[in-house]
């Protein structure tokens, strides 16, 4: 990638253990980058459950309806997986007959490298859209990787999956399961047309935990609400967003409790854990939005509920007169009204307070009487802008992470052919 | 303005006529801008009518507010207006109790230097959000507008309520009503926080014909569905959009009928140039979104029905991702596909047909079998873009306009305090 990276990008990237049952390999295929790999292989060990969640665009891509109808398919039976085939380059998506096609080419290339069913492969792409995905290149790749693959190569995986990402994303966790200690860690990419609505572009989390894939669709259901969906960088929601979730079950071996409800109790500081690592990945795909210089987070607080909330939270995070006036570290309050007035939501304008790193600009209704605009074009120039609207009226509350809009992001658009 | 006028500015601007019973005046109050007009007196002849159409805001400004409370009190009386303020510079927006003052103020000034109710003056203001306006500076500028107001000073009208806006934009008719030739004009300021949800942030249309208070709004609220409120810059909806229209009913004495029923069928000529002067005061708009360098068309057919057609159309012309690759001159179908696809509304992937300046570049759900991406690419080069969505599932159609996103909007917005 030629793209510097991003200020934003976390400076502390944590030892990505192994997570048992997990094997990794990556390969360039030369699907459309040159000198870079875009092709992830992971295989995972017989009894490996699996939870999924999608975009909900009326236009997914190929690989998303495989996934989707692979996990309804093992929804009685509990679903199983074996491998995880991601490509880069090309998201197979609005590709028509071709692009189903692809799938079941790639997973069955995936099944006979592993050893299992297709039905047990799942699949996801990014990249330029509207392109048919020759999933050929895949031959002979595949079945070197299930060899090679190894039990340690997260930052690799990461890389392999990134598009216009400036940096790879992993998140890790450790946490007792009963008595037994069970390790979560995962992988996202993200960067531009981020504004999920079920799940983001891509993210694979992975755990060696005795789950159940009900309990795990639920734990990721609950989950993404307030992480990846939490998320906007462009509003502009993907053909692609894939979130899949892996448990192993390999830390049964050392006494770890086979879960099959998400309500068990014993799961309390798992879910912790679980969501923590989602959070993560989350506010680094933020971090990485295209172009972004400020990693912006909205908390509205006050709201009539926190659906409200949220959807005032995002009419913020995707102003572009907001994100613009962030851009140019100016603390424009008018536009926050005025964004928060579009939304559509319950509010009242002579209640409303606004603060920016919690130095409050205006309140009811009006300019703080206390404002000081040197005090805030100071704040303004930290890296990190919370924005904060109290509306007065309720208990809602939401928190949702945008990045600012930047020349660089209609560079990278007006380019890039996504 | 130091901005040079936008490519994409009419090359044609009408003569504007006399509208008998308006005047005009314009002034430099130094409400912010230097060197420049910043205030708008329009003068109405006894027994003007009026009507308005305003932001659906949650947070409306301080003169939104004045006119519709003026508005509902003549509701049942018929609506009459006298004056008309307008001033640039400043939104007396989320300016509190101060905004309302400020308001009565400004009203009371025009109503003793016209010699009418405070009730008969409608306000209008742009600029920036949240600074109080010292509606002292208008006292005597308003004396002296009203002395000196003239009935063809058109061009120095639409000039004086600019504010990032590089041209003024005005458009005129004439049309027959009964026997008499009757005129319409009006002008419009635009240029960012353009989604207009009712009306745009300023316009204002006159005509001599005589038109009752309560035909005047039911031809203005049907007017503006196609036309203002068919146009997007940014998705930012103003908190002081407002559209108002007068009636002078001066040609009456030439012999035009009185009407007092928009459904009146001698009305159906001046409906049609009424609409037509919208559309083209709207498209103006588009043409002068900032930064723009391509005005973009975007019909949507084949929708369930036209609400669901305006959603889609509205999703593809607000999508950051559709109007960069439009600034790239990139034809992406890709994006136009994520676009339809997170609207929303019933689509079928594989039913999607998309056109860029007529040339097919996808159908069925992929790719058109005869695209020739050089053949697009010359289309691309093209001052005005036009992109047609074919659903294949009904009757539903509409159109919006839109322009692209370029560096310049995100410069002049990280600059601009709006």
């Amino acid at each position: 990638m030629s793209t510097p990276v991003s200020p934003l990008a976390p400076t502390d990237v944590p030892d990505m253990p192994v997570i048992s049952g997990v094997k990794l390999a990556t390969a360039a295929a030369g699907i459309r980058y040159q000198g870079r790999t875009d092709v992830l292989l992971a295989v995972m060990d017989k009894g490996t459950t699996v939870a999924g969640v999608f975009t909900q665009s009326k236009c997914p891509s190929a690989p998303v309806e495989w996934c989707r109808a692979k996990l309804s398919r093992g929804s009685s039976s509990g679903g199983f997986a074996r491998a995880l085939v991601v490509n880069s380059g090309n998201a197979n998506a609005f590709t028509g007959k071709t692009g189903r096609q692809s799938t079941s080419l790639t997973a069955s290339i995936a099944a006979k490298a592993v050893g299992c069913s297709p039905n047990e492969v799942f699949l996801a792409s990014t990249g330029v859209i509207g392109e048919p995905l020759d999933a050929t290149k895949f031959n002979g790749v595949l079945g070197t990787l299930a060899e090679n693959a190894a039990p340690g190569e997260w930052m690799d995986a990461a890389k392999a999956i990134m598009t216009t990402d400036t940096f790879p994303k992993v998140a890790t966790a450790a946490v007792k399961l009963g008595k037994a200690k069970v390790m979560i860690s995962g992988m996202a990419k993200g960067a531009g047309m981020i504004a999920p609505d079920m799940a983001t572009m891509l993210a694979f989390v992975f755990t060696d935990a005795p789950i159940a894939a009900g309990a795990l669709q639920s734990l990721l259901k609950s989950g993404v609400e307030d992480t990846f969906n939490a998320v906007t960088i462009d509003g502009d929601t993907s053909t692609s967003d894939t979130l899949l979730a892996f448990a192993t079950g390999a830390a049964a071996a050392n006494g770890a409790p086979k879960i099959s409800r998400a309500s068990d109790p014993r799961l309390k500081a798992f879910t912790k854990a679980f969501r923590a690592v989602l959070a993560d990945l989350a506010e680094q795909v933020a971090r990485d939005g295209e172009g972004a210089r400020k990693l912006v987070e909205i908390i509205v607080d006050g709201a009539t509920s926190k659906a409200s909330a949220r959807k005032i939270a995002m009419s913020v995070a995707n102003s572009p007169l907001v994100k613009t006036a962030i851009a140019g570290e100016d603390a424009n309050w008018g536009r926050v009204v005025m964004a928060v007035g579009k939304a559509g939501e319950p509010a009242n304008r002579d209640k409303l307070a606004i603060s920016f790193n919690g130095i409050r600009v205006a309140s009811r209704g009006a300019r703080d009487p206390s404002y000081d605009e040197a005090e805030v074009s100071r704040a303004m120039k930290n890296p990190k802008i919370q924005i904060k609207i109290g509306l007065g009226l309720g208990k809602g509350r939401d928190r949702v992470l945008t990045c600012d809009l930047t020349k660089e992001y209609v560079a990278i658009n007006g380019d890039y052919r996504s």
